[in-house]
């Protein structure tokens, strides 16, 4: 590429969730990645050993708080925390996946808002500010009171699509909440748009599932931030399939892929799964239609951006 | 009603906003409302006199920060310094309709988070509690570090039109974003639900609008958090004339009504407009398709639980 | 004039109060001003686009908290979540006038402390400096644990006054809080200063004005931090006129002119109000006797100070 | 008294600066004063001993930060930090005199803000209220984000002079910021007011010092809110002595004096002098023309309404 | 027992990790747990379920954060801030054992304070009170802010060897850090105290482990706050083997017993290893001699006392 | 020595308590120190003067917080809010003895944590980073949430005896708490280590005093991070006389030596004292066999590496 860092001044670690990701931006950018290791106890507890210094430097740690959750976001604390200590000069923290991010709100009454939570801890340990990737809700944002640079993948899954020339596209969201993606999905595929309705059932009742838009002999594209047990999208596959649509397609930036998940989406009528690389998948996890499409560069631009304090802005586009 | 205030202990204040709907809790609370002014200056600064003592009492205070909004903060802010200072012991402020919510996120470069920034205010001046209802994105809780009780409107609503008994409705959410609240009313009143598809044209083309979903024939229900110029509400009634429907009503809880809301709401074929008293409005804009439900005795029985510490979960739903 | 400013990491911003006392700032440091604008929605909502990137800059943002000063205030705490937000380096907030500043101590049981409460606004919005110029009292820097450089406008009025060689000025207090000033602008003068001792009259007896300090056949000039509805000092004036000074001259250095201001000015028996413009007044109010002297020259170079990392201390005395 | 104390959650402490006027407070509430002590170890470090629990308790804590000031200041943290610790359910600062007042703004470049700064200390280590009489600038009130009860000594030192029947009374302010207290201490008494001008003299010239306003033949009380070095009050006594006053008293709130004070005192043409004992006085500085009017009954009823959440307002005024 | 507590405002529950000590717990406090669930989501996200009202309750939440630590500690975090949201009155956190204290400081360049950070997480979530057992070491406490119970154990653990009335005891530390701890649970036992002294060897030399102290035909008592992989207690008693003592014991209060710990235990001439339930045990690590001591009276007797606002302090000794 | 300091924007301050330190770490980095003056009012309070520009500078301050302690600390808090209210840029304080350190934990009920108190106002008043040596607990690293820089002084103890080449050498730790700075010392001098055991009597019984470990025949050296009374290492010195150890050196990086220190040390069996300059003596201090090392090297490099942003963590170890 183009980018020069002024290497001195600049740092970049990885954790634990994205080793490979954090090899390919350093990569891309043409720099090493810092030297440390984050070790267990024998009680599981976290040991980091940063093993050069960052004193006066803008750091950019890259860690996902994909599974297992619980341990990545300690892991990531603990990291800002040394890093702190060490005198860094601005802890740049990027999660590609931000995890917790589905428990955004009180849905019932006493329920944690657990992403709020998370963001106060971050700032608590030192984060002086997030790159981040796709945000579940995009007032999530407003969780923190430093600056968040929230990057888009959904342009990288669109350029994908683009490029099958598919012929009668729809978009469908899998759900009510996600309308609004499959809206600017189907703004660079100029497409209609779909959603899969679905009612509480009453007891004793099937769940009534509705395809509510036109599908029929279209080439359906189910678009979500993110598939974990992937009951959502097998539903809303197999909806469609009923809807005689010509072929199913289905993407997200996130694949989380739980559970189930892999069993699930092997078996349902999904010609193609296209995801990113925002969470590290095991080798088991993937299986022959899921596409992996890497964020990458979209990160390394970013990063570079803010290292050399250029504008970021046409990143969140 | 059966409440029993412990009154040397309780007081209940209104700012500026909303005196009507305030004197309606102290009614049905059957206690007075706080005795104080909020005056201006000559500059239009604002001065605020609280005319009894607060010491050692819960206080909650009402105020909606509706038009003109940036007063109505700012009066508010003012008003809880002053409690503060007077040595209150519980600040709860009660805001029917959380204005600047809109302002949720960065929806473009180097915007501001205007309602998260409105939250850290409050608390920074000392609110220990937010009462809220029908809040624009439920993400929005998580802005506050402090208890947010988010209490919900939409049942009103749902009420007024089950007593009606139409005979197919159908729920319409008038964009992308509110699809989940369509179906939580169309769960009310065991309907389906359809949504108003809007793409932005290219230069030169007029916007395209859609229904998607079925509607023809049915008795269409728009609903939505709040409308403001009215030009969404009035865009869907009439995508959904062109429909066929057999009658257009629309509902939302909060009726901020600028600008050319009113004459457009007279001139749509909107049957009857049905909305709640968070934002009180002027005679001029009681217009003859507009019904006003209360959302006073919600607001009562609220308050009534928070003072008595009884769980107050059951109205969130 | 000789300032050589990095304009890659400058930027100065303009909100809404003081656009032309931006632009003779921006002209004499010979940079532009920062694109932005700030909109209103239907409802009053403000809405800030700022226009080019500040990522990395040094910001300096000029508002006065004058008339409307709420919706100043609210101005500019949303253009400092914008700028926070957007990753500026530094915000610098400029308040040539800062507002509300009279609300500064309890003067009465259960008075809020407001000038206190906009100064904790501004830091939790995230300003890190602030320049502004003749505070109501001194002591309001202290409201702030980020640091104020305190510019003084009265060296401005003094030499105005010095320039016009009066014969044998007398400076006059118009209250009793004033004296300090009024013995600042006598000092450069070489004038002795005097008072109007007002006293609370019992109910049913006029107000007793008197002159305490010898005055007759003096020029008196009466000064004091800014000039409201002018009820004070007219009242001054008119007992300054009975005890036979030979001319009257009034001084401020904020014209805030509210209410029946200008009509009192224009029939009060004062030669001239010399005032400066860190308030911008409308044509109307620039009557006859009315002399607008610039603090552009001062801000420029405090602004020019900060940026450069220079001393500005000689500027605040 | 008629005060009822629950003596129960109720605890009064003393730190080292004002044991007996604690136990006059005490013997007036019918309480004892709560089992602590305050040593050094041998370093000077202070040790702070409480001797009984006060988990669950309003704790009010009773300290002037008068010399050695930086002793009682950092006493007072220790103490409120060990309540803190030990559970106390509301630490309630009683300061009856609150040093390092005088820096409450930037008087020159570079300078500290102390009062601001000790205001801050006090929040940090915990306490949840302040209670104090007579600061020195009322804005300092502001310094603080929790509640500040403001008493007054004023009227007791009016109450004093009043008994008096004095004939022709003239109130001084003795120089230009304490213009307002004279003001108030003459209403009580139907006063005319004057103050004394002081002008700096050039390099080589004596300080020229005026009495400004009418005072001859009359007896005239200078009134301050503290006496230091006492060379401001002797300064003034001179001056109003050359014009021919019939009698000079002196009064203030907090008798400070150090230094030079008390011999300045006994020299200067003043009949009498009258302070309370808001700092507790060596026996060698209670001089034959020094009246001692005791805080206690104030504090007393003030800590008494606290106690019960009553209204403390009254007090302020 | 005799305790009465006020159920309607009291609140005790269990998060994960010691269900079995806190129905011990409720039992003694003839109490019922809270009802609430801890549950998955299937990517390992935790889901707190608490199902009744705790508005306006005092909440006692037990949870150690044993192994698996981070999981414990998000899960407390969570529970924290669903109980703050849900108006909980005040949340005291008892931590019978807590974890990461042995990250207390910066050992080696670039390490983290992982216990500092924990400390400031809890707070950040909205911990009001922390009651723990035998911290790592007594300076965590002041990484709190807030009141911190600092329990005993070693008392618990003396009163059993008190019983078994050792002929000739002598309590050794088996490294220089636990030397204090030794010394108290001599003075229980009226017994001399030795150490072992371990000495890092240069490379290819063996570690030099020597006794130091008189233990030769002495029952040697070995204690330490935890015993984590067994690898200095098994070091310890082999030494005191070779020296000759007449029997081992070993004690100590947290049961961390990782990796070959238990395997370690069974082959060291241990006669007994006496512990307590602050971390609750698989049935696989209750091998035969060790001896497991109930924590819960004391911490029963704790949160009776904080609950009832007695002083606790008669159970730090 | 090679220093190449910035000296526009680097600025070096002495306070109060080591004029002496500060010259001499000044004249080793070839720079001067600030000019500065901090005076005290007639009553106590301190004036500091900072008498050139700091805006945009790193300044360090050295001030130990040695007796007197509360002098000290409050000088060093006013001095740094100065520093902040003067926009320097960072704002790093050197303390080379940290006093208040040995309250670092609630040793007894209702104590305070003054140690973390004093931490807590460091940070309120402005401070960014915190440079000191040998802390008393390695642990109140930790009461800080900004960086710490914990310089270490034994080796320079260790070095100097190193020099002396003694033939067998024990090194003793005078009490519990002490062993692993022993331990760390005798890895320097390959030595074996012993320490002093003391048992609290009986009422009636004289304190039992006992040598733990091999010294007899031994050159003993006593280590301590301070020497105060001077009771514990003359205690120890006695009992290793009685043990026929062949010479007994004490040695300590703090001098605080109050009281009854000198003489004590003047009349114990010690060969020699060496001791560091963290806290400046007075000449009647300096006795005959008091050896004072020079810190200043230490401190001078560290303020190097910190101010050019270079690792410091060779310093740690």
């Amino acid at each position: 590429m183009g980018y020069s860092i002024d290497k001195k001044k600049f740092k970049l670690f990885t954790v634990h969730s994205n080793p490979l990701l954090t090899n390919e931006i350093a990569s891309l950018l043409g720099c090493a990645v810092g030297k440390s290791s984050v070790k267990r106890f024998s009680d599981g507890e976290v040991q980091i050993n940063i093993e050069e210094s960052v004193r006066g430097s803008k750091v950019f740690v890259v860690q996902s708080t994909s599974q297992p959750g619980n341990e990545h976001v300690m892991e990531l604390l603990i990291m800002i925390d040394a890093l702190k200590r060490a005198s860094a000069k601005e802890i740049n923290v990027v999660i590609p996946y931000f995890g917790y991010a589905r428990q955004d709100r009180k849905a019932r009454a006493r329920e944690p808002i657990a992403a709020k939570l998370v963001a106060n801890l971050l700032e608590t340990a030192g984060a002086d500010r997030i790159l981040t990737v796709d945000l579940h809700a995009p007032q999530i944002q407003g969780f923190f009171n430093i600056p968040v640079d929230p990057l888009q993948g959904l342009p990288l899954l669109a350029r994908y699509f683009l490029n099958k020339a598919l012929k009668q596209p729809v978009i469908v969201a899998p759900n009510h909440s996600g309308l609004g993606r499959a809206r600017r999905l189907a703004e660079y595929l100029d497409a209609p748009i779909a959603f899969i309705d679905k009612r509480h059932p009453e007891p004793g009742f099937p769940q009534a599932v509705n395809v509510v838009g036109d599908t029929e002999g279209r080439e359906a594209i189910i678009v979500d931030d993110l598939i974990d047990t992937a009951a959502t999208v097998t539903l809303a596959a197999n909806a469609l399939q009923e809807n005689k649509v010509s072929a199913i397609y289905a993407c997200c930036t996130h694949p989380v892929l739980t559970g189930p998940a892999i069993e699930r989406l092997q078996m349902a009528p999904i010609k193609e799964i296209v995801v990113t690389n925002t969470i590290e998948l095991d080798d088991d996890k993937k299986v022959g239609n899921l596409t992996v499409l890497s964020i990458a560069p979209l990160l390394a631009e970013a990063i570079y951006r803010v290292h050399r304090e250029q504008s970021v802005s046409t990143l969140f586009q």
